[in-house]
């Protein structure tokens, strides 16, 4: 049994909570965007993950990709290939691509409820245009004419698509091993290695595949400081075949629809993009796109799989309430959902989900407004919040809605670990997401080791002044002092754990090191208890039934999920001089 | 790649640590058991575990167990039925039985020592024995002579199965609400009913399987008060087939080398064990015994996967280490275990695993003391100790354990998401020891609402009395101190907790059953630290590298784990009201 149902009445509250119109809508470049047109894309793509793409989720994980050993071929599950189709006929890969290569110029605050909902539906093809969509941003920032021109449009309808080529064997995380040779020749380059890990690196659902793909020309630097970005088609402009193969296919826990390819090159023809050995200054466009995504893959299958587990815990009957007045006479038992435990467990889920939903909304609307506010400062301290606040997404977003799916497991009970439900394929899907796009322990460090320390300090800033500027807007705000308190203390408690980091970090940086992941969660709570009191404010100026229902949740929030803080605290107080006392051999 | 060596040189501390020599064998029921004999016993385990169970175990995952509609026979993958003769022909089964029916009459402690390694390296076959093992321990207690006799020796050899049939379309958590039918005829029952989730319900390694089955009788009360237990055997005494059909199995997350089965009874033959509508008496002994081996579950999927982590970190390489003197300038990278990171996610596991085996043989020993001490002050303190730690055991066990398995995925990064490593295996595998046997919350629920009030709470005084000892014996012990006073200070604020609960649950006891997994946990905390200073104290007695690495690893579960404690204090004092107050309409 699936059951899905997009969550439009919760993006709409969103998007009023946020105040897209006032921001967003009445900037020039979204002339086209109001509220309600972005509602009715809303509405569009809810009914489209739903109808089309939900039907195929199941079927994709059981069937799996097949690679041919003879021609490297790929083969996608049965249907993938009509329903991709579909998607480029609705124009749904290039929404946010600049109207004049053809995409439609929507804003991201759009794009991140489409995702959403088409990820909770089948995370798995997602991934495909998902990667196209990184590759069209950075070709938008750092190709060169010729480039936009010859890839953009065909890119930007979904005709092709991309991928992103890093890891190769002996590196991952630690870029700067990488191997593969890029050798000039004429006005293009050979490239001749092996890279690991390429998703859909090699499929049929398009007619051409890009790859975007790091490699040191002969004169690099050694390290980090010497790796170029280079596109490389599996088909040349002329049609001939570029000598791009895929050796082999991983076998994982998950996302089974999803190709993840070996793909070798050997001399295949490459094309510059911007500077040699500034590779990563490209890359890093699509990875903090995908970033941001793999974030959102955590609400997504927080989403389906809490669905989920209320339409069973609705219709499962066993035991008494505890409370006479909620026994149902007319059955021999009570649906569980009369029991405070599984409450429990759906409103952990439900108030944290709901929270990472409003954080996603509001780092894609200051994506917008850092791309397209006429004046700088705005956009500038717009980046700030999206730098500071991607790591955060990233790593938050996918271990809680990891750990959401496994509660709606739990609530399912036996049913829940069975293939029936489907909550088993979403937690399956859903865990590669703490690993891929930089393991959550690299964005714990690059919150704490790049993005703190930035600028003087200046992205915290910039996010401060949001949490300042707040609660001075609410401050006689009836409702609100329960929340605006518990945003302060956890707010204050976070600066001067910040504070104290600092400090520390100057004569050790080890310490940091060791207590980043901790520290990635504190901020992650306080940022979610923003995200609380943001909608809050809403829920007081809507006062409906949603509205109250919100209230309920927030408190539930601060009561029952926000206290983990404490223990954090002391955590990452005690810091790094345990774990570093260990010998490796002392470990096992 | 699968990675495993047996913990023996922990298994061994353990016991020291514990005292098994001046507790256990001393007692006259156990005097061929010498320690020395007990180690020979896990070694002969442990290699038993490497050399014939592992190979299979990923085997089994892919394989499965194949079912024939036609016949409802059930298959298990190849080299299951050679591996499970194995086990017969050492006496594995009936290891702890009573010598009179064929069994080695071994104590516990041995016996928690030889599963937690069987079950690292074949979670799925090893549940067979178990249950059979849960079958004879019932039967020990509650089978008539002629029972004990035509049943145990077949039992206690292996030569037959046992499994544990209560769950029912319609009821898992409440068994009230049992509807399979008991008619007398002469000697005996005919039972006609369907039970589903049954573990190894039908498969090829025995000759005959033997089911305890819950039914009702005709003139049963209505309730769990007119449940009563039943032998119902897949082959009669004369060798007759029972009518006893598998009708499906289930198609599950994991343990896919474990069939799932429907069982259809119709009109088959069943003998009563105890009384009429006392049944749960009989089920309770072998679920007791059940809940704690699935503690232990979470143990051998912990430690098999940290140490599949721990070789992975060893191997890789990535990035350099912040500290220049760790740096390793004969690689062009340092391996990932310089890395802070890297290592707390592995000091995670390590410092809970380890106190979680501690308190797998504290509990054992307990049980042991509780069947076979002389005096009936101690039998009755032991069996208060393991009534109440068993729900902690089962819950905080599994859940600690599901979740290092995570954490060991993490450590591997990629890879470890990859069947490759078989890291995502025991994830899998592993999930479901939350739900069977009494899902955590269920767990939760039979501490709180069950264990505690028991005998005027004389359980948890029983236990308290066991800190009060230790505290009270380690006064003067150089080096305890650091120990002793976190171990105080969460025991008593444990203590402060439950009186508050006691209070509250008076006037309401959907308070109580709010605040139950949240208490548990808190539970779970202060029992480990218990462990954590039980194993310190053998450590300063030892004083050898082994023991230095113990009190490092205590000193960082002091630090890094315990705080989460001050978290939980707080939600728990928060309560119930929050999760009450929502109408069922406003989850979804």
């Amino acid at each position: 049994m699936q059951v899905y149902k997009a969550p439009l009445r919760d993006m709409r509250f969103n998007l009023d909570a946020l105040g897209y119109s006032e921001r967003i809508a009445s900037l020039e470049a979204f002339q086209n965007y109001d509220q309600d047109t972005v509602l009715a894309l809303l509405d569009q793509g809810g009914a489209f993950a739903e109808r089309e793409l939900l039907p195929l989720n199941r079927l994709g994980d059981s069937e799996g990709v097949k690679w041919d050993p003879e021609t490297g071929a790929v083969t996608t599950p049965k249907g993938f290939r009509e329903v991709y189709q579909k998607l480029v006929e609705n124009g749904f890969v290039g929404l946010t691509s600049e109207e004049e290569f053809g995409g439609s110029g929507a804003p991201e605050t759009v794009s991140i409820g489409m995702s959403e909902m088409a990820m909770s539906c089948n995370k798995s093809l997602m991934m495909c245009p998902g990667l196209t969509l990184g590759l069209v941003h950075a070709l938008e920032k750092h190709g060169s004419e010729q480039q936009m021109r010859d890839y953009l449009p065909k890119l930007v309808s979904g005709e092709w698509a991309g991928t992103m080529c890093l890891t190769e064997p002996q590196c991952g995380t630690d870029l700067g091993l990488v191997r593969t040779k890029a050798m000039p020749e004429g006005d293009h380059y050979l490239l001749t290695g092996t890279k690991i890990w390429i998703t859909f690196g090699e499929q049929d659902l398009t007619e051409n595949i890009i790859h975007l793909v790091l490699a040191r020309l002969p004169d690099a630097p050694e390290g980090i400081k010497g790796i170029s970005c280079f596109l490389v088609p599996k088909f040349k402009m002329d049609g001939t075949p570029n000598n791009v193969r895929c050796t082999g296919i991983e076998h994982k826990m998950g996302i089974n629809a999803s190709p993840t390819c070996v793909i070798d090159m050997e001399a295949s023809e490459g094309y510059l993009v911007g500077q040699p050995h500034k590779g990563m200054r490209t890359m890093f466009v699509m990875m903090n796109q995908a970033r941001l995504h793999v974030g959102l893959e955590g609400i997504s299958a927080g989403e389906i799989a809490y669905q989920t587990a209320v339409a069973f815990a609705k219709d499962r009957r066993q035991s008494r309430s505890l409370n006479p007045s909620r026994q149902d006479s007319s059955a021999s038992a009570d649906t569980i959902l009369v029991h405070p435990d599984v409450r429990r467990m759906l409103l952990d889920q439900k108030s944290t989900n709901e929270a990472l939903r409003t954080l996603a909304f509001y780092i894609a609307l200051h994506l917008d407004l850092s791309r397209k506010h006429p004046e700088e400062s705005v956009r500038q301290e717009a980046d700030d919040i999206v730098a500071l606040l991607t790591p955060v997404m990233k790593s938050y977003g996918t271990e809680r809605g990891f750990y959401n799916t496994s509660l709606a497991m739990q609530v399912c009970g036996g049913s829940g670990y069975t293939k029936d439900w489907s909550i088993e394929q979403y937690m399956r899907d859903v865990r590669i997401a703490m690993i891929y796009e930089g393991t959550n322990g690299i964005q714990a460090l690059d919150l704490v080791g790049r993005k703190l320390p930035k600028a003087g300090g200046r992205l915290l800033q910039s996010f401060q002044s949001q949490i300042t500027n707040f609660l001075r807007e609410t401050k006689e705000v009836a409702g609100m002092e329960e929340f605006t308190t518990a945003l302060k203390a956890t707010s204050k408690e976070l600066t001067a754990v910040t504070m104290e980091l600092a400090t520390k970090g100057m004569s050790d940086p080890e310490e940091v090191a060791a207590v980043a992941a901790n520290y990635l969660k504190l901020f992650g709570l306080t940022t979610l208890t923003f995200m609380w009191n943001i909608q809050v404010r809403q829920a007081l100026r809507d006062s409906d039934a949603y509205s109250e229902t919100k209230v309920r949740t927030a408190r539930y929030f601060i009561s029952q999920i926000l206290p983990e803080r404490h223990g954090l605290v002391e955590i990452i107080r005690s810091g790094g001089a345990h774990m570093m006392a260990f010998d490796e051999e002392e470990l096992g």
